[in-house]
């Protein structure tokens, strides 16, 4: 065990170390053994592009195939039928499989004994981030001293799926306090690009997107307060809907900034097509979640004719990080296709963007790294690098807190009213400035966090166009607009991210989540 | 001037005095010479009850008395057909009467034109709590320092109410920082009860409520972040919603404590009648404040039919204050009435009633007191003795603060859950534990403060129950229940209240609005 941490045997390790080696072993030992795929028949170390081993591995029969490549929508219909089985769909893993098997028998014995489907989920596999609550599982958000710290009660959003029919049979992995944009922390350790695994599938929701990416689950549910969904989703290449806070239920969830409301957190659905986000979304507004989260809406689902053109601006730079070459040319290239298909194309002025970005930062600083000491503490677990900006921070107080929402909410008034202005259907832009990166190269988050400050609504969608080294080749003389942007530029390595996909971000009004939607279909359709 | 003061002429008065010395001046000089009432007909110091002078002086013409009695939709129906011009209701006031009227002439001269009102508020005089900004004027929130520091921008409310044909003519006094239950500070002094000039008219818009209850003005709009639309509407018999935040747009307007978001500041309508406060809240929702306001929630108003059988819970005591004698008899009446009417009636255990308004104060004194510090130093003006508490309080940090939004949250969810398994309409209790109450010993806003926290919508009514001396005699032999109960209990003078109206509280679910005015209706049938 010691060995695992590059400890020598003198050594004695601290008590994080001890917890965290426990902890993975017992995700290991929960795996039943005729589910542990042999080490002979695993993907060699240098194969990067693990999604095409469910395929040519042959280790899952054509049926276990045919499900996991089922999307929701008609797996939804086979299995509120009972044309196919909840048991069958065996996509089940380590923490949750005695529970959701157990459950999906349950689900199967009452629709054939009352010929009716529990709910609009009925018997579906729904994967959930670690912070999302399950009673008698660990919440750990990465932290040893949460771990064996298990969950007392279900967050609403849980008892919400399970009473829709969904079976729960996974958690997966966050970055430490899910506040950093990959996906690391001391306990699990990283969690790596199934489509590329010397790259990151983002964070903090890379565990789902790694799971859904693989094939491992149809939809799953991420958060996001920077970026956290869109960022993973984007790395990934697969949809997601960053939702305005207050539509989907988020209440009793784990957070590393327990308590932190000037900029909330929010949830959304993952997955590889953008009819299965939106089943998800209409569901669950559909199942009133305002009746058992005080902080949700009550606004039910308003569905929206598709708008034949749209007028759409442009966030072709933030003005503080220049999108990487591939991102740029996937930009270019779905602008073009775009206008060909006749929606009006405006260029969009990145006012106030940095003054979002710093506001978004002094806010998850504001109590100097307080709460996240407190949960390292107890197991002297160490900050881990990419968070020394909670290390050093110092509390700020109320009352500069308080100014904060003061500039906070000036800029969402000047952005709303140059929205109106300007008579915009939608800002579209790049959901970060990389296809995805290296682990440890993701430096900036100010694509995303914009509209967290914001509070709109954003679909991170994949545009089709994937990294070609030859086309997207560094940039030549390239003027740094700041000093992340030079790193970002200098970081970029087009043979390391080859062939991955490119996302963008589809951005609407506050609270308007069935527009966007609608818009991205609409923009899909032109692509 | 400095007699005004009480200072000997020896003394050098403070910058702030002088400054509010010239601006209660400026505020006499601003009514016209033809407009000021001859000191000869005033009514004389030992009448208590002034609401009859305007009928009582001869003063007033019959047809100014039939405009300023009429009630606003009727007002409105005359109005919008010019039936009525704009400029005949002669109900304006000092600060704003050369735009109002000049606004008002623009008004009749668009409709002869046109033929057709501007908006759904052509032509009506609609009064503004002070911190609601119009360009040019002070917003003071009682503030030596900001005097002469006229707004740069209109509130988001009042470009909305100009925008449907209303005449903004006045705006009305608030308590310093609008932060004490009465309406005094040291620029305009204290506002006194119509009804009874010994008596408060509550706060924070208790400037609202006396001209209100006066008939000064058929709709005003105040603010409420702890009960300051419920206490002043109640200490005067009027009405008033306290609206769910998000419903009404609140945005550019002054605060006393800028910037603080754990408990959100809402604005509501005071009027004579619930059809009035009912018209205001429709035509504001109807005009789509969520595209100028970024807090804004798009939530059309949604009619809603009334329902025959409420089940309504009473609030009889929230464990910490008791209702003084005529409010528990007003609750006690009205309760029969409406269990004589059919409704479903269970008794509401208080659970969570101090936690919340703990919670409040902590929120409002976290800055340690700062914001109001920075108002009053640079005139040197004192705290107020009402405000001790905000000189007295320390800084509480950041940390601290999310702490108590942990609180808050888990409140919230047990509240709501509780709400959920009785199946609940309404609650219904004491607005305050007072009908009024003589100047200076307001001491509890619990009542009220809890609802803030829940941010529920609620309603305060007039009952229609008077306080009779002989029958609302003190409660012999009382067990306080705290401190504040005993000094509320020693305090209470049914000598000095006699003949005021006892207003209570109609309390629905966050953000239904439209249902808890039904229920309104409901109730006041019953009574």
């Amino acid at each position: 065990m010691l060995k695992l941490f590059g400890l020598s045997e003198d050594s004695k390790p601290s008590p994080w170390e001890i917890i965290a080696a426990n902890k993975r072993q017992a995700l290991r030992d929960a795996i039943p053994a005729e589910w542990v795929i042999p080490a002979g028949i695993l993907p060699p170390e240098d194969q990067t592009d693990v999604t095409t081993f469910p395929r040519e591995s042959g280790w899952f029969t054509d049926r276990e195939l045919e499900i996991t490549s089922t999307a929701a929508p008609e797996l939804l219909s086979k299995l509120s039928t009972g044309s196919w089985t909840s048991e069958e769909t065996n996509c089940l893993s380590e923490i949750l499989f005695n529970e959701a098997i157990s459950r999906a028998k349950q689900l199967d014995d009452h629709l054939k004994q009352t010929g009716k489907p529990v709910g609009p989920f009925h018997g579906l596999p729904i994967s959930l981030k670690d912070n999302f609550n399950i009673i008698g599982k660990d919440s750990t958000v990465g932290f040893a001293s949460l771990v064996n710290d298990p969950a007392t009660y279900n967050s609403t959003l849980t008892d919400l799926l399970l009473e829709a029919g969904a079976v729960l049979y996974v958690k997966t992995n966050v970055p430490t306090a899910m506040m950093i944009a990959e996906t690391v922390n001391n306990v699990f350790g990283r969690t790596v690009n199934p489509r590329n695994r010397k790259i990151t599938s983002g964070g903090s929701s890379g565990g789902e997107s790694a799971l859904i990416a693989f094939g491992g689950s149809r939809i799953g549910v991420g958060t996001d307060i920077g970026g956290s969904l869109r960022i993973p989703a984007a790395c990934t290449g697969i949809f997601t809907l960053r939702p305005s806070f207050g539509r989907f239920p988020n209440f009793q969830t784990r957070s590393g900034l327990a308590g932190q409301e000037s900029v909330n957190s929010v949830n959304g659905p993952m997955a590889k097509t953008l009819p299965e986000i939106e089943l998800f979304a209409k569901t669950v507004i559909d199942r009133e979640p305002w009746i058992h989260d005080p902080k949700c809406l009550p606004i039910p689902w308003r569905s929206v004719e598709p708008k034949k053109t749209l007028k759409i601006a442009v966030l072709w730079n933030d003005g503080k990080v220049t999108p990487t070459p591939p991102v740029a040319r996937a930009l270019k290239e779905t602008v073009e296709k775009l206008k060909s298909a006749g929606h009006e194309i405006v260029d969009w002025d990145p006012i106030g963007h940095q003054t979002a970005v710093n506001i978004l930062s002094r806010k998850f600083l504001a109590d100097g790294g307080k709460s996240i000491r407190k949960l390292l503490e107890p197991t002297k677990e160490p900050f881990r690098p990419e968070m020394k900006d909670y290390e050093q921070s110092s509390e700020i107080g109320v009352h500069e807190l308080w100014q904060i929402h003061i500039e906070r909410n000036t800029l969402q008034k000047d952005y709303m009213e140059r929205w109106n202005a300007c008579g915009l259907d939608a800002i579209l832009g790049p959901t970060t400035p990389y296809s995805s990166v290296e682990h440890g190269k993701f430096a900036y988050v100010g694509y995303t966090g914009v509209f967290n400050i914001l509070d709109y609504p954003a679909v991170s969608f994949p545009t089709g166009v994937k990294v070609d080294k030859t086309l997207d080749t560094s940039y030549t003389e390239h003027q740094a607009l700041s000093d992340t942007d030079a790193k970002v530029q200098n970081g970029y390595n087009a043979e390391a991210v080859d062939g991955m996909p490119v996302s963008l971000q589809l951005v609407g009004r506050r609270l308007e989540e069935e527009k966007v939607l609608m818009m991205t279909n609409v923009v899909l359709q032109a692509l």
